[in-house]
């Protein structure tokens, strides 16, 4: 007998035929003699036309109110859940995040889960009750809604499966799992049977829209091993596991792009010790994050700088280049949102030889110039002309995953 | 400076629009000067359409989980609310039930408030906030949600008042008051400035659909002011106040009806003792209340006996009363779902001769037979066939009401 946390997204309980089908997995697992937690999102829909109610009254609504609107969403979720369950025999009891309770920051919209009470759920699970745990919505010490930020159900159930030392944490969903690449671009991407919470995080933040990056960095932190299935199928998904778990450490998992990315360059920069810094350190300052920095080489005393930063950075970005560019005496700032940041991600680059090399090939062998490259341990990156993004994802895909007589063996990359 | 709680009903808002114009109200009683606590009931439709999904899962939903769902309607309205005080300036913070929190037993969907606590509200009304208290809603002590049924925002708000000692209760509506009768029926029904509680629950009892009963007893019990008015319009509407308050004691306050009642006969019954108690102990062990009772004189030791219930428990109580029937040897029962309870209502009603015998020679006049009666200290309600019961409620308001000639004094009905 396993104990076992089932996430449901918006998707999955989309509708009451939708939330009948979610209660069958419900009750398929509890046929087999497991104790099972339900994690619910809101229907989906329902959150979208919540935030739209609040921001034809303010257009940027109160946080704390706006948590206050949206946690309605998973508690009609949870009870119509419960009903659905109860409907077919089976003993539910629904619970808000407040009731169970989830204990969270008060940082509203984007709340981070502190601590998780179990006692009452495992009271409910002892008594033989499937608890139906509103996803995303927590509570601050003092009584407070909060939420989690988009996807924040992932990170409940994650959670809340580490906090219950449950045996595996479902996550259905509207995917079947995790592709080496994206589906809509790679005709040939295949479904992964395993991968590393490492190599999942690289996956998340890079632009695999699957699951909400946080609820990763809590699976690995906490060793939940998470299984990503489809709602509406009956076979196996991705599995999320530590990296002992995977045998055949490949060097490249995954091929994934992102097109939200602003590339800066001040051109013209006096090359003079501390000026990198002043740029860096200003950004810093305004929590922008910064990646794929490049300086050219120095000619004349000059040197050319430039930078990525989020597409939502980059206007507050530009502001405060502009403003340092000026002061250090540089020539001009070029903003260019036509990048796109390409990237392989595998844990087995770590011990093999030519990985990078190989990538750089492929791309100048379809004439794909690149702009940046940044890595990680197991992770490459490089940006490149947002135009060319899907061939350099088929391109890379076909070299590292597609071709088996590829492989890559020895330490080092 | 006062404090004053105001409470707006579903149609008060009912939409964005509806919301801003009661925002309005609040705003203009702040500019006052005065403390506001706003009780918000679910946008009108929502509970409704909750309950038609949760019938959709399970013809009778399970109570607790339809609490846990209806809950959802009050919490987004009061969010929505807060937002829109926000937006033109005002401190404002919602507050679901469990937050206040008003504590009640665990009847769930027909909760009684057991207590509430008013420290948050007292501490957030000294720091300058409106505090938007959700109607309808509350929580048991062992912090499960429950709501108070249909109309319970009314109760929310009185109750809160009298935690509160607020100065005045003010109920907004989609009508502007209370009326001697039903407008719809009696075009000439005049508006009541002012009404004590005892009248109003014999009016509300009676058919009279402003207010929940119960927030009417809540209003008696702690003396609260209670202002019933409309949330379109800015005139004053109807006071619901303590006896004392009311100088001008008239007999007939209003005239009611109701056709939600019918009218059982058991016919020749043998006439022995203990054969009423018989039939009306086994209502009453059913939870079944009855009224207007009527024996007719015995003859050859036999005789009838009839007595209404409300229309929803008229099938249980045919079950009972035909299973005794059988027992005591009484010939058959008769059912008449066609009557309709027509009442006079008012204070003066202790102290003037003559109103009943005048209310039975005004039916009589018009033809209209009387099957029972049954009179409190301050109303008179008379059993009539159903089809006559606009034509009686006109006539008695034009006699009783209308004419203002008509003037009892004296001690006595």
């Amino acid at each position: 007998m396993a104990l076992i946390v089932q996430k449901f997204g918006g998707t999955s309980v989309g509708s009451l035929e939708r939330i009948e089908n979610a209660a069958k997995k419900v009750a398929k697992a509890k046929e087999a003699g497991h104790d099972v937690v339900v994690v619910s999102s809101a229907m989906a829909g329902t959150t979208d036309r919540l935030i739209n109610m609040a921001k034809q009254i303010q257009p940027v609504p109160n946080p704390r109110e706006l948590d206050m609107l949206l946690a309605t969403g998973e508690q009609q979720a949870i009870a119509l859940f419960a009903m659905t369950l109860q409907k077919t025999g089976y003993k539910a009891v629904s619970l808000c995040g407040w009731q169970v309770p989830i204990i969270t920051d008060d940082v509203h919209t984007k709340a981070r889960i502190k601590e998780i009470h179990t006692k009452k759920i495992k009271e409910l699970l002892a008594k033989g009750y499937i608890p139906i745990v509103a996803g995303f919505q927590g509570v601050t010490k003092d009584g407070e809604i909060t939420t989690l930020g988009r996807g924040g159900s992932d990170t409940s159930a994650v959670a809340l499966a580490a906090a219950l030392k449950a045996d595996v944490c479902e996550i259905y969903t509207d995917v079947d799992g995790i592709y080496t690449a994206d589906p809509r671009i790679v005709p040939n991407a295949r479904k992964i049977k395993k991968i590393a919470y490492e190599e999942m995080l690289e996956l998340a933040s890079l632009g695999a829209k699957v699951m909400q990056i946080r609820s990763v960095e809590f699976g690995s932190k906490y060793g939940v091993r998470i299984h990503v299935r489809s709602s509406f199928k009956d076979e196996e998904g991705s599995w999320i596991v530590p990296e002992e778990e995977i045998m055949e450490k490949v060097a490249v998992r995954g091929v994934t792009s992102s097109d939200k990315e602003v590339q800066f360059t001040v051109v013209k920069v006096p090359d003079q010790p501390g000026i990198a810094a002043k740029i860096f350190k200003a950004l810093g300052d305004a929590h922008i994050a910064v990646d794929m920095i490049v300086q050219t080489v120095s000619v004349d005393g000059y040197t050319d700088m430039s930078f990525t930063v989020s597409e939502t950075d980059a206007p507050h970005a530009k502001e405060i280049v502009e403003k340092i560019a000026k002061d250090i005496g540089a020539e001009k700032v070029l903003m260019d949102p036509n990048v796109a940041k390409i990237s392989i991600v595998g844990l087995g680059m770590r011990s093999a030889y030519g990985v990078a090399g190989k990538m750089f090939e492929i791309l100048a062998k379809h004439n794909i110039n690149i702009k940046a490259i940044s890595t990680s341990e197991i992770r490459i990156s490089c940006l490149i002309d947002r135009k060319y993004t899907e061939l350099a994802v088929r391109a890379l895909h076909e070299a590292f995953i597609e071709d088996e007589s590829i492989n890559f063996v020895g330490n080092g990359t």
